[in-house]
């Protein structure tokens, strides 16, 4: 009887308790990002660590502008699309006007904004591909650099690097690009030090990954930056990119 | 006097055999498939070899159908995209509707065709994400059927294992999936052997792949399968993907 009076009188703390009891979700990835869980621990969809629900709203996941064009490769821009998506980024595509692009000449797709109406972004990446599409374009060079003094940094994969060098984004750095197109880009650039076999340069602002595939990599590596090695190679466990070698990037300065 | 008279007199052979001489091209890709070259040699663009204009006009490429949906997987269909288009595959992109999907919640693809108008493929594809959208639709699941005496092979990455083992192709076989959805995958089809731990598995008429960035190897191998493994690894050198292991897939027939 004693005990049943101490539980009855318990019973409003406990419901009070629960009430209270934080509520957390996982960093929003593609998969999981609305779904609520009632208590701390490792998300079963992507296996990142969940946060409390009122720290995920008062910060706001990072942003990042993917300047997509006619021509643009699928693996240049999807593969740090995965990346960014499983690590939280609330991800955009801008092409010059709304009309669809053609990826390799297969993919049609609907930009999310043009350049007239994009919003700013954390971060700005641009891809390779037919690249003199988009790096040759006044329009679009006047407007990346309209955006500057608004984006933290920059990413580029693949020839996507050439875009940057006509944006003047890359003078004095060390850099890399698709491998076919080292001495191109080392020509247009002679204040720059373009390297060959390194799969990401990173100056701190701005990252330059290899051709292609190397996209991948230079994204777990700017999600390793953000969140620790450990959330970068968790997504990399998730996508069974277990080939992804850190050592394989060079960091000039974070 | 004698040679100029000689001269003269090969000159109509010469430019006979000028105009004879047959023209060269790569075989299909994204880059460089309308590039017409002189000679024969390796592509400049993706490092293929070329091929006679008129041997790449009498066959046909091979023709892939990528089955795609809302909440598709971004990275699971652009990896084998990027690989089969600089294989010369022709790559069409098929929906439910004609109506715009959506990709990893980012990215909005307008589909080539809907399932009422899809022309036959050699290849069918299908990929994972939101796949209980596909796999549990019995119309799209009807389809696949009705397409399979056209469908010479299939070719699943991650979770799309789950479409065709809907559509009842799986059944007896040696298979992969998604590493966190083997055990689900093997309740399912009690009469297949589910593996973990291999990039791919290759039954001849089915191909199916593990997870997201698998579905690269998986598109290398059935590439290396049908051009030999000197063009499969040229093209995962063209993509920078030397990260391809082929040993780390498993063939139970081809």
């Amino acid at each position: 009887m004693k005990y049943l009076i101490m539980w009855l009188l318990l019973l409003p703390l406990l419901a009070t308790a629960q009430q209270s009891a934080p509520d957390y979700v996982c960093p929003p990835c593609g998969s999981c990002d609305s779904i609520t869980y009632h208590q701390p621990g490792i998300c079963p969809h992507c296996g990142m660590q969940l946060i409390s629900k009122t720290n995920a709203q008062q910060t706001p996941p990072p942003t990042i502008c993917f300047l997509l064009y006619d021509g643009v490769e699928v693996l240049d821009f999807a593969g740090p699309m995965e990346v960014f998506s499983y690590a939280g980024f609330k991800v955009f595509t801008v092409a010059k006007t709304k009309a669809p692009v053609t990826s390799q000449r297969i993919l049609k797709i609907n930009p999310d904004y043009s350049i007239q109406d994009a919003p700013p972004a954390d971060y700005f990446a641009v891809f390779g591909g037919d690249d003199e599409v988009a790096g040759k374009d006044p329009e679009i060079i006047k407007w990346i650099k309209q955006r500057d003094a608004s984006t933290k940094g920059y990413f580029s994969v693949c020839t996507g690097a050439f875009i940057l060098a006509n944006a003047g984004l890359l003078d004095h750095l060390t850099v890399t690009t698709f491998h076919k197109s080292i001495k191109h880009l080392q020509n247009m650039l002679p204040n720059a030090t373009v390297l060959d076999n390194v799969r990401y340069v990173d100056n701190g602002r701005i990252i330059t990954t290899a051709g292609i595939s190397a996209g991948i990599d230079g994204a777990l590596h700017l999600v390793a930056r953000m969140y620790g090695q450990e959330a970068a190679l968790k997504i990399a466990k998730q996508m069974e990119y277990d080939k992804y070698v850190p050592e394989q990037g060079l960091v000039i300065k974070h």
